[in-house]
């Protein structure tokens, strides 16, 4: 990338928003330049808007420090800034919505974090090494919304990646999924902050999540869907039942997977083969934040575990292990991945990056 | 009980027989006279053995500070002592089946928490409400065996009573149950002291209890038979997967449950009124230990949870919660119990009540 | 006690309202009749009022379910019903200051658990071993405000009886305090509900509890003063410096204390003897919430420690441990106590029975 | 460095060993060559060895998996592959003093994470920004035994670098330090693996170290001292008593420190100043492992905290904050180090590097 692109981060002092900029701070085709979120925030310096909020493990980037905010409801404040808005707005549904939207109509890519648009027909839910096909909407999302050169994409929930690209990779092997139940131990940061009280996970768990079991079990198939003119359908194909629980754990999803193939079943030996040798698009693109492999099996009975794991590829691989057969279903195994990275702003980064390479951002 | 009984705990200076002492030291019904534990210990004054690896939360109770622990393998001292032997010693299986064994041969009521004789064939592994009528194989027991008033039952592993009295609820109303898959979250003091280091479960979960497993899914078949002569004969009907993970709690196991009903399904509300209306042989006899009600229902959609519910009846009863349809098999629920107490010491201690309460023991 | 008294609390579903219900369940003297709170939660049942964001392990007091809650602010609703009110409105400082001193103008005997009130030279700062005879400026406090059967009293930061007993004592026996350092490791429970965040304490302290630390400092000086006139004259003698630190446990402070005498110095022995017979007014009229011994020194070199202290003497009692000559001041030691008990509803309750049993109560 | 130095890890399969590995894996002056343990781990290769006990997050560095494991007490096996040696070596205090003394009497420059040797007068125990000026005693200690090109230097204790490095920065500016009182909040890793056992630490911590209470009040004072001919003399000028307590957190010790100089006292900002322009001989020789700058001073009100401050430097940096009056000494502060980083191997090899520096190994 000879030039840089710019780009614009909405809701930027919210932690979802310090994580895009952590993750940004070094990337190799993003140049942030425009920063904004709430009228609080305008007109001040980013490091004094967050000045007793920032809540990441590495200091403020310098290079973000001196920016001023902008009010991000205010979109003519980023037109010929920057060229995509990575969207972590905190407002009501109805707001996000129609926000997201006019960032698009005046010409942004917005890749966005929040749930509002996921149900929205013609906006596809992006995992880059899944569905990346459903970038193929946008022409139509454009033309049907009037919009030149703006699009709008959004990333799933951040309890489905320990188990979607896992059961991606039997998918594309030829080995559809019929049915699955999982239990997921999530981690604190997945409930953005100050999420849950200390006083709630000392010497406890939570075992009731049941916003997260609703989005673990829907979002699925739409990812899996298909382009039908100009919204993408679900596929409802696969029974999906979830258990979600919350742990005292800062980062890293974990999904206790048991599932049943639709037809024939590989060996135990055949899917540890599938997982390590799957590959995608944003792996074949060498786009930066695609992690090679994506998917990575460990032999170790003690593992995958959040602290050792997490951070494999960067924060964007999936580690599964103890893969072994279900007495009820067909198999069971162990998913985990990061969730703040490749659950949130680390997944919409990939997904930018592959707007980029699809040449969707020009 | 105008008299009290006298019992004796061996391995009594460990963390099981701690929890025996401390579960023990007000008993309507039973009066510890006797402590044994390794040849280490043996000699000293109680207090003096434990002393700096007593491990409750409360202190050594005041009236078996002074007793002189006895070697355990030694039978012959506890002979014209007690009447129960509470088993909690710590050593390698074979040792452990033939010093039971020993004891009960000798006359001793032998209850026990250990694995080792949870496979014998005329050892009944007991939960007190679900297979009380297993006691009635004792008879046999002492003819083939050639005890006269002795006998040996086990309490089974702590991982399973969070599902195994809610399930029985429902086959004891005519709903039996044809497979279930559930996932675990289970507290470090299940594996004993020390257990898991610290450094392992501080932000972080091990997902990784292969073990665990095993007895949760196996041991439930054997408290779900039936008598045939001399032997219990397993229902092997339902079909179990279990995926058990570590997490940061010191007392409380979670089993987060989807389950498939043989025949036909009994409808949500009642589900609830089986659970709140459930009783059993322990509750008729009021035995000191039963609680009344044994599960607990809960309609807060944030519970149960470990620290708010694992003391519920005195940490005896069983709370469930969260009911709800299963997407791939009927329902859905989550289980909770403590598991030093009723999942060890505590359903032991019902367990000799129960025997007490049928004659077995004189 | 015949007929029990009977008591209100104000910002009864807040967090230490709560507490105060929970405490006060079983009490063998007082009886709670009137619950008031917000004006949210007014004209609702107290059951409901508090749905979702009930956080004591135990439930809800059935006895305390089906009360209507008042609004707190309306004073009247309470005249007549009770004669004790135990506060713990969450309102901004000014409010309280009015509101507490409206209780007491209609006649209500008012203990307290904000900090409001801490610094009004008429009202004393309880902790009722340690300045019981600063009651004795209510007739004082009465007379200048023209209240007739009113007072105003209340209780101090949670941060500062693991030590205050302790150093109380050595006073009372003739050895003065020159100075103190002390650093505090403090429970989450302290903070309120929600308190910090879970993200913030897992894997993590807090070191930086500059507000505690100025509480910690001046607070001892005015319960350690003597009346003159009609206010208390705080003995600045002691000067203190305090360390405070937030850790992951949710109830029990502890407190690491080195501190040198004014004068003589007892020795290690003596300083033993001390504590075990420190006892004080609250022990010697056998109140019901006194704890005999008020303080407990232990011997094991691994105590004091919250899990295992913390409800010594059922939350009452101070847990003191490991004396030891220290290498700047004199001499050095660890001190628990329970900040939900002890430190803040435990203590007002304590209070308020000292308040009956000296007879400013009729 | 042209061509890198060889170097041997001896106890290389315990914890220490494996942080050893952890952050040589890349050195730019170091290779490691040699790995040796204990006679069970002779002859396996490493990754066998340590199969089921590596406990770093990262994975066991590829460069190492197949080297061949020697027994370490076979020094031997040592000579003429390596010139450095990094002991980790898990024995009694007895062997371990032979046995680094036979691997320096062999011609190795033994660096040393044991406390055996720190008391051992010839043996500079060595903080390379303080008293890198102690290993000119090297030609004295190889004269005195016989040693040709061999050496032995030694690492204090994990529990002083947080406020060794600070308070040698007064030493250092002209204000020498009279005495001070210092609570410590200890990481678990710093009991080695497994350290505390879970139980012990969920809702809990222990404040209970004394052992580390003794290192932390008496290695200073060697570390302070001076060479006299063939030995170091401590300086014991400075009174230091310790509170020692152990939390819930895997890496990262904080010290809260009260101090009082012994002469006249720098202003706030200018200790501020001395410490943000503290810098010393391993800075400006620009060894690998010397952090820039050695030590951090926060602004913010709520730092340092473990988690976040931990890894500054690459874990090799001390980070202070809350710079404060002291009530009683003179001023108070929090500092916070990575305990197995800087407080250990990682500390150990900035001297190794500094060893080279100055000539020592060739």
């Amino acid at each position: 990338m000879e030039k840089k692109i710019k780009v614009g981060v909405i809701g930027a002092t919210g932690v979802v928003g310090q994580n895009y900029l952590r993750l940004l701070q070094r990337h190799p085709w993003f140049e942030v330049v425009h920063l904004a979120a709430s009228p609080n925030s305008a007109g001040k310096k980013y490091a004094d808007a967050v000045a007793g909020r920032w809540h990441m493990n590495v200091d403020i980037p310098e290079a973000y420090r001196n920016i001023i905010v902008e009010d991000a409801s205010n979109v003519s404040k980023a037109v010929g800034k920057c060229k995509i808005i990575f969207s972590a707005v905190e407002l009501d549904k109805k707001a996000i919505l129609a926000l997201e939207e006019e960032y698009a109509g005046k010409g942004f890519a917005v890749v966005s974090n929040n749930s509002a648009h996921r149900a929205t027909e013609d906006v596809p839910v992006i995992i880059p090494e899944i569905n990346h096909s459903h970038l193929d909407i946008i022409p139509r999302q454009r033309k049907k919304r009037g919009w030149k050169d703006g699009l709008l994409v959004v990333k799933p929930n951040c309890s489905i990646q320990s188990y979607m690209l896992p059961i991606f990779a039997f998918i594309k092997a030829g080995y559809p999924i019929d049915k699955m139940i999982l239990a997921t131990l999530q981690a604190v940061s997945g409930a953005g902050y100050p999420g849950p009280a200390s006083i709630d996970l000392i010497d406890n768990v939570l075992p009731t999540l049941a916003g997260e079991e609703d989005k673990s079990e829907v979002e699925p198939a739409k990812i899996l869907g298909r382009i039908e003119g100009d919204r993408i359908v679900s596929d409802t194909s696969i029974k999906i039942s979830a258990h979600c629980n919350r742990v005292a754990v800062s980062d890293g999803h974990i999904a206790c997977v048991s599932l049943k193939f639709a037809g024939k079943k590989p060996g135990m030996d055949e899917i540890i083969g599938i997982w390590r040798n799957f590959s995608s698009l944003p792996q074949e693109l060498k786009l930066p934040a695609a992690p090679v492999p994506p998917i990575i099996y460990r032999d170790e009975p003690d593992r995958p575990q959040p602290r050792k794991d997490r951070d494999a590829g960067n924060g964007m691989a999936i580690t599964v292990g103890r893969l072994r057969p279900c007495n009820v279903l067909d198999i069971r195994f162990v998913g985990l991945h990061h969730n703040t990275v490749r659950g949130a702003a680390g997944g919409a980064i990939l997904t930018a990056e592959l707007l980029v390479a699809k040449g969707f951002v020009k």
